[in-house]
């Protein structure tokens, strides 16, 4: 029997906040350019009211990345904790509707839905200031063995390992996986989550409680407290069966066992909003591997759905991977086709 | 001694639900393309089941128009009743933090914040589902005299005229208004509303309770149920002093007393979404004219705002106004400046 998912992310289920920010906020803030930061509820008000005008869009590194595996019209599911109310009303809604099953039952009483405060400065970078929120209460509870089971890839991100029992959940996620024949794989998420965890990522990898690793060069150079990426990516192969390092402008490599592969960046117009960049080439690589394309077609469609997410503003496809693919001629699987119907926006 | 306030606009308070749909949609959910309609809540959550993925954005027609004012460098002010719940602080962070005053007390206890739910369909066109919440609470209680005083000219959303209290609201800030020797100016706001509240609209144009009106050619023609514009513009040119018409891709026309004159549209690169054009024509306009700019600048600067809102998702100004107003070389009025720093989304 095939699996009823090809995909199924785990992750802190976030509504982001966007707003424009010269460098000099950033100073103000005293905070650093291009990392994700936790705050408490009280910094979160005091960066709120920092802040220009902003938009609100669904956001949650894994939510994205299972958003992105139904815009290629993979069979997508996420596991994440909001609370009942309007963000939380707002996240459920964005990935349901994107087509990904989304069950996991939200916080009743207590925290407020987690949000991520963003600022995007002239340069494309964005720099993330996040408040949990609701995703500390996310626990092996909510981790449902069928839902993990019918899964062909596991997904979490290492951002996981901030919220205390999440950690849990993570580690029996990666469990049932592995019961059941299924691959678990993990993002690394960011380098200061990197450095938070050294120790422990490194033990999932070489424990084999994950099958296959993502990072980009900074998170994966993080890793190995090395500035030379080629011994990073050497220290991988040796690590880990297989992984992915996104390389930005340079694209992508990445390998499984002893194949090795790289792909071009794609061609973007005019880059506006690095958020969500390497949720996608994620969603494109997992969709990919899932339905059984090589090694290389999956970091090409990778690159093809990073490429695609940073022409916009917000960190999920807007427009359709699937159709998008098809124009630059990629043959995708035949298989069950979900949630045609994609964002524009 | 000169007023403390360029433009102070009244309207509801809204947050805006922006997704992209497809015209059978439209036809499946049992609306008309282009129009705002109201709903209630029951029909919200059906709307809201059947949409796709959405990016929320602070609206609300008078606010869009404030929002403008001050991105122009102008003085603007805000009244609008919001709730106490995450809409109402987006909403309320939103137009603060572009430089417009906003002091209207919250409702405490009662109906949430206003949404509407905008479809876009691919021809650019917008489609507005209104559940107006907590605006029903706007009531004459919350037109502070001191704040109407101050403003060089008061803006009145058509839309105002739902709500049944918010009508003796505008009405009550359109006579104090006068009383001090200010203007008071009013937006048919949409053909429908138009048709529901002609004769009252009429009525505040020939008894002089408004100075100058807003409407776009469609209103125009609606208000004077006729299908041919010249003669809705010559019905206009009897019934008030001043008015502005604003005529899609044909740019504007505009009259005060004998003066009669007209701007063509800007140009623009890529027509995204329709929204809140016409609130930002009047932004560019009512600054103009607050800073006794000439009726063809005025027109001008007003197709200026309109053709930046067209090319991006969203209802307010997606760069500084000021900014673009000097980059195509028009002069704008030296005076304290608010807001330099504005939003890019």
């Amino acid at each position: 029997m095939s699996p009823d998912f090809d995909v199924l992310t785990i992750g802190n289920a976030i509504v982001d906040i966007l707003s424009p920010a010269e460098e000099d906020m950033l100073v103000r803030l005293g905070v650093t350019k291009s990392m994700m930061r936790l705050i408490d509820a009280e910094e979160a008000e005091r960066i709120y009211d920092m802040m220009g005008p902003a938009v609100e869009a669904s956001g949650g590194s894994a939510a994205n990345t299972a958003a992105g595996v139904a815009s290629f019209g993979g069979r997508a599911a996420y596991i994440g904790k909001v609370a009942m109310d309007a963000f939380g009303d707002v996240f459920s809604h964005d990935i349901r509707s994107q087509g990904v099953h989304f069950e996991t039952r939200p916080l009743f009483d207590g925290a407020p839905t987690a949000r991520c405060m963003i600022l995007i400065t002239p340069d494309s970078e964005r720099t993330m200031n996040t408040y949990l929120g609701a995703c500390h209460h996310l626990t092996v509870d909510d981790i449902e063995e069928k839902t993990v089971a019918a899964a062909r890839y596991t997904y979490l991100e290492g951002f996981l390992w901030d919220p205390p029992e999440a950690k849990k959940a993570f580690r029996k996620a990666a469990d049932i996986a592995h019961a059941h024949g299924r691959l678990a794989s993990i993002t690394l998420s960011d380098s200061f989550c990197v450095d938070r965890f050294r120790a422990e990522f490194l033990d999932l990898m070489r424990s084999g409680t994950v099958d296959l690793v993502f990072a980009n060069k900074e998170e994966a150079k993080a890793l190995y407290e090395t500035h030379d990426l080629e011994t990073a990516v050497a220290c991988l192969r040796r690590d880990c069966k297989a992984a992915a390092v996104t390389l930005g402008g340079d694209g992508a490599l990445a390998f499984d066992g002893d194949e090795l592969v790289s792909a071009p960046a794609s061609e973007v117009e005019e880059l506006v909003d690095m958020t969500g960049a390497g949720d996608q080439f994620a969603a494109g690589f997992l969709y990919a591997r899932s339905r059984d394309l090589t090694l290389a077609e999956a970091t090409r469609l990778g690159c093809l759905a990073g490429g695609e997410c940073v022409g916009h503003i917000g960190p999920r496809p807007a427009v359709s991977l699937s159709q998008l693919a098809r124009d630059v001629g990629v043959k995708l699987p035949v298989g069950e086709q979900w949630a045609e119907a994609l964002p524009k926006i």
